[in-house]
């Protein structure tokens, strides 16, 4: 249980470094940059969970994840050299099956560590999102969080879904909690759907 | 006199909220982002404060402060509908209540965690100026504090205010330490004024 | 022995103060502006050390610290009166005095707290990196870790440098790892090294 979870977390946090790798070579960055940004793509959101939940952070007692990082980097790294254009798609799909892991993943281990549901749907929230909101920050882009297409509401979604159906069995509510955020980001991005709030007045952007 | 302390922090909250979403609204985010942006305003100051004094993070035991942000957040919006046009003095004046609540209120929740008065008034300042500060870096703007006009030195006063009065009175320091905050915020608004140290070779900007 | 230790921590924390502060005075910062930055350059990298690893954070009970900051940043202003123009270079070195100062210490702190020695190596690397990662964020500039010429590396080098020697002799140690910081970042600055990952994809910058 705690095994398929382990790997699930690495899994999430090399698909982070590859998303962060892929806006370092968009942004001409070279060498160490590359691992810095990647690096705090990958874990910059859980650490923050994990400092607000006042847990002992996650990688601090475990160089797996580091290696994981190294490797998604590299992989990364060498597939660019093979290939001198990277269309923004697939910086968007990256990023966006790393906040389906990480939403349902945070909105676990909260519940794990005894905190209400409703801290668990809004730490998923910030486990998912904050890792790429540093990413964009520090790259100086505008961060896809706040740009629309149902960023953050899918991540709610998720990890609305994990924490609804933990009860029932963990490993269905991570797999309906990922499907339901990958699905609808990826639509999102598709058919460019965005909440209609300030809809009026983007008209003359 | 916590159930005091407790209502002025809450109101404090959906003041930062508000002040969020306005900047939201002027950069055009639509949807979520607004959210996103009005939570990370109003509530950024007193997590990093929390972090760094090692106590839990207020909101994480208390979904009030959440329920206040979407108040705060969905009444501006409705009020923002009906008019189409938003000053930046509107701006300025909810971002400088919302600094004279944290100020007064992060100096007081140091003071009772046992830390000694110097660390409150620079705890007051943070969580006063940090919320504001991560809102700016979000949105890309440079971060008010930075910009003069006497931002982090009001936060300041306001906090030694409270700090130097609390032993005759907590909710009298309170009131002459936000009052303090306030006035001179709204003046040095108002006035333009500056601190003088690199005002020479503010000229040739 | 930590008497030694205490001495250098805080004239690193004076010499990212004075980066802080030069770098406010090229961006026209008036004020208190440049307190701020002075201080988020100087204690940023250690508090996120000391978040991260669960300790309390080193500025919270001693006031000395920012003694420094203000007696370094007054000393800066004063100086820059009397020279209208602050080469660039001076902000480079005084920074990259900053990191071999910090890298050697945040690995010793992070091995006297228990943690294992590949954790000592990244978080000597984070202290080092994350208070001028946040001067260049809130001052709006492209981080200078980002932007190459062996930064982060020159960091991981010393700290490990560190880490090895602590065990022979700790004084030896922080010389030799804050020399090898030092040389390196200077020699990469005098000569514009890079590593050369995305160098093919950066001639059409």
């Amino acid at each position: 249980m705690d095994f398929a979870f382990y790997w699930i977390d690495l899994a999430g946090v090399a698909i982070f470094a590859v998303s962060g790798t892929l806006l370092a070579f968009r942004k001409k960055m070279d060498g160490f940059g590359v691992i810095v940004l990647a690096s705090v793509t990958a874990i910059g959101g859980g650490t923050i969970r994990d400092l607000i939940l006042g847990l002992p952070v996650f990688w601090t007692h475990d160089q797996t994840y580091f290696y994981s990082i190294l490797m998604a980097a590299c992989i990364t790294i060498i597939w660019l050299r093979y290939r001198s254009y990277i269309p923004m798609t697939t910086l968007l799909v990256a990023d966006a099956v790393g906040i389906a892991f990480f939403a349902a993943m945070g909105a676990q281990k909260t519940l794990m560590a005894g905190f209400p549901p409703f801290i668990a749907v809004i730490m998923g929230t910030i486990s998912a999102c904050f890792g790429g909101m540093l990413r964009d920050v520090l790259a100086r882009d505008v961060p896809l969080v706040l740009k629309g297409e149902l960023y953050a509401t899918t991540c709610i979604v998720g990890a609305a879904c994990y924490t609804l159906l933990v009860a029932i069995d963990p490993l269905l509510a991570l797999a309906v909690g990922m499907t339901a955020t990958l699905t609808l980001r990826l639509l999102a991005i598709r058919f460019r759907w965005s909440l209609p709030v300030f809809s009026d007045s983007q008209d003359n952007v």
